[in-house]
């Protein structure tokens, strides 16, 4: 996000424009938390994880009257653009309160899930795939000099964009996500004829939100069939590591060109959309496609899983 | 661990011995799968988590009869010397096994959890005290941007002495580790002294053998808790992330002079002793020591923890 | 690239077919440096850099008489269909090679300065870029601590593709590549006006194939200028440890549809062609394009070269 | 540094005392760039290299005009006591300082050379050994992947604690060093030997300031000789690339340790000292014999070297 925010911050310096940080999102907003923004601001911070602006939830900012506090702060404060950068909350919110106010606001997608319609990639998503790919590399270690079976549960609530692709990348067995049923039977078969042959340890990569749940109830399923009786079960939720982190170099250059993007769509009177990647060029979509259509998954890739393990 | 078992080959070849992997640790004693070995089987392996030669629990090596095949296994396959390396339990078996059939084993201290008796540092600790490091890191990045309190929880089942050098490392704002009794009352006081003042965030670091349990249930006794109504509490748990991985170059070193001197200490007539460093020198400790007496943790370090945050 | 060689080698297990790996390139053909491979041959290999089948560069096939041997030896072996993993010259050898002896080969792009005409992005470039940024990154902390100028050197000897990247991604405040042309007056004047004002440190990455030499002669230039006098100028050449390296998730991903698709390619009938990536879809070109065309950079991210500095 | 610095500040608020950051070294005393610090100014720093006070070369600072001045400032401020973190040019230019002002003055062993007496370790060097490690790692997969003899020179003007450390963890061929004699005819044979039997691939690691020259000088003498005219030999300088990055947790916790103990000793009205880590112990040496005292290399390392290639 820091590399979005210099981008942004640079370009629209380099137009002429004053900018104006505010911290801690529409909450932010509402407070009056500003804060005046230079060229130097955002030095050295393009490899930093996390956001020098801070991040929240904001109840006020569901309710019309948070909104028209948001409004009015920002008014008083000579702000006519916004740039918000976040996931289908952010969006969601962005697209009511341009409804509402009319102030122009262009969102960049980031969120590590991948999960946003309008955009190839999001940001922070390939740096989340590398942290969880990484640690699958760590537990396929053990997994190995031990034979044992790993549940590893990876981020993805709605969608399995980390798990599908950390799974290929980090070698996987099998992976669940909550895009395809996952049918219990067949996993436990298809576990055993893995764990007798040529594989005496396997991993199973488990997006948080699968609909049979995540690593640990399926743990618990397997648990209690007899026959994983002998089978060396480990669970292992790779949780907020997946998040935060110094970015990958995809990461940065893709934050750099939406953060540029951005601007450039508000200076040429743009409102109210998203800025994106699709097929490595810039694009825009209106933020309310952005959070009421589905990005799907590829299949492509879904196929790769079954055939490589 | 690959780091000691190439430098084990490679000097025992030197000194004009033959060389047989034992594959699975004790069990593989039992089934007799011995593989040979000479300065091929080890190249290239120094960077690689994990062990080439696996690793297995066995209770049959927990049984006289067991042990009883172990060592007509190894008489016949004409081994007349041991290296092992592991933990508490892999020395405490090869106490008794000397005991019974006086075959001379020299052990070398396996374990990222650093309790050993007999040595400043256990093979792997380095490591999985880097690598939890680095997710204390990601997790602070998170930490800081939604000024939330984390309770990050990293092995160490009787000792602490990865969550007392990561929270130092990791800058965590507390330590909470068996070794010290851990007052809920006083780390609710503390936690909230630091969410209102400077810090808007913190993180916690819980050895998994705390004796008030593990971050899970420190966490739910502070949720039962109204005044933590209003904090964004999350639960990490690093897991087996922390095993595994590239060796940083302290472990490497180490594992490789401890390997070298185990050689040594079997060819200088020592049995039933384990290598370790103590105050940079190689040091041979009975092995009964090592699994009987306790390691004690820093205090100076145990100090920092409250200093510093 | 093993990544690849993995893929592969299942694809074509699954499909029904044979894998014999060939050890040493086209040098290997010619020396009959064939190994068997089956499904566990490329176990545990996904994450390792490098490639288990070795490199070599070949004289002698690039003769009539060497290439002619190599035929006699692939038949010999019944092998009728060949995947060859490369660059540039891998490319070339192989549409020549196709020509004499007609036996069905198809390439995966392999290369980390990305210059091959016919994908998107060449198996290995990401998990350079990624390297390259870290040590961008390493040397912007001794930079900005001494108030330093490095000119860093990153791989490419005719594109500016890991430059271009690296540079945006490590925050540099000048990229020099073989695209375009450098004057070196405009180079003086502009990193004059950067450490004078607002950056007391800077940082130049060059690609080595700059037209104006590697960064080595242009610090030696610089140098010869008075007005550099007082400014500690260093350089810093990437060289070698941007090959090698666990792959990022990018790559072992982008290698495991390459391998899958070139055998898909191979039983489908085609021949003499290169598999790529392009807009996110596999597309086959025929390797005498690939090797006779050149991919342009992305003029958009020039742009931001000097936009964000 | 900034773990020693964080450290420092936070021991001396809790002692009661103020803190003044001097930025830019002995250079920012003559010059009077201070800084107030206070417990925030300190936060989330531990994980970032370099330093957030800068560092700085100053010629002044070796006149006593230059002192003069740099004590006038320091008593102006009201400054009674100094923590100073560096290598031997601070320790020397210290101990003049205080013999010429006696204003108090605790140094810490900052270099990641690791070559200053009165300390097991210096602040930086672990850091810098795993740098160096990940590097030769990288190299070593193009080493092996191409059947070729690498010289990988990294850090150390005077002293081979980088090269011995990190040539036994790279698992590399052989490591010159400045404390023991080049042979280069017994180099020669040595590599002839390693490359035509079980090695066609070979690491050699060069500290910087070998009494042969770097690995640039040894490479052109290798080359002139013909029987090496068929050796793919390459040159690689790890160079700038070892100083910078995120500390390792053992350069963390060192820095924390070694931070706190110059305050305790500045408070217990030492003077004119280096607080060190000997055998895991606090100690404080005099700031003489720091610099005109040897530390020597351990000699069993060295004879890992040859051992285990």
């Amino acid at each position: 996000m820091n590399a979005c925010l210099r981008a942004a911050t640079r370009k629209a310096i380099t137009s002429g424009k004053k900018v104006v940080g505010i911290r801690r999102g529409y909450q932010g907003m509402i407070e009056g938390d500003f804060v005046p923004m230079d060229n130097s601001s955002v030095s050295n911070i393009i490899q930093n994880g996390g956001t020098i602006l801070k991040s929240a939830r904001s109840d006020q900012f569901r309710t019309p009257e948070g909104r028209q506090l948001a409004a009015d702060n920002l008014r008083a404060q000579g702000i006519d653009g916004l740039v918000a950068i976040g996931g289908d909350g952010t969006l969601a919110g962005a697209a009511i309160f341009f409804e509402e106010h009319k102030i122009p606001l262009v969102g960049c997608p980031g969120t590590i899930d991948n999960d946003l319609f309008g955009t190839d990639e999001t940001i922070g998503f390939d740096t989340a795939l590398n942290t969880a790919i990484e640690n699958i590399d760590k537990i396929r270690d053990t997994a190995d000099a031990h034979d044992r079976l790993f549940l590893v549960e990876v981020m993805g609530r709605d969608a399995g964009f980390i798990a599908l692709n950390s799974g290929i990348g980090g070698g996987a067995e099998m992976v669940l996500i909550p895009e395809t049923l996952t049918d219990i039977k067949k996993i436990k078969s298809h576990i055993h004829s893995l764990m007798s042959q040529q594989h005496r340890s396997s991993i199973v990569v488990v997006a948080e939100g699968d609909e049979l749940g995540g690593a640990t109830q399926i743990a618990s399923e397997l648990r209690q069939d007899d026959t994983f009786a002998n089978i060396d079960l480990r669970v292992c939720i790779l949780g907020h590591t997946q998040r935060g982190g110094s970015p990958t170099a995809r990461d940065r250059v893709l934050a750099s060109r939406l953060g540029v993007a951005a601007v450039e769509a508000l200076i040429d009177g743009h409102a109210n959309v998203m800025v994106g990647l699709i097929d490595n060029q810039i694009r825009l979509t209106p933020s309310r496609n952005v959070y009421s259509r589905k990005k799907s998954i590829n299949f492509e890739l879904l196929g790769l899983t079954t055939l490589l393990n």
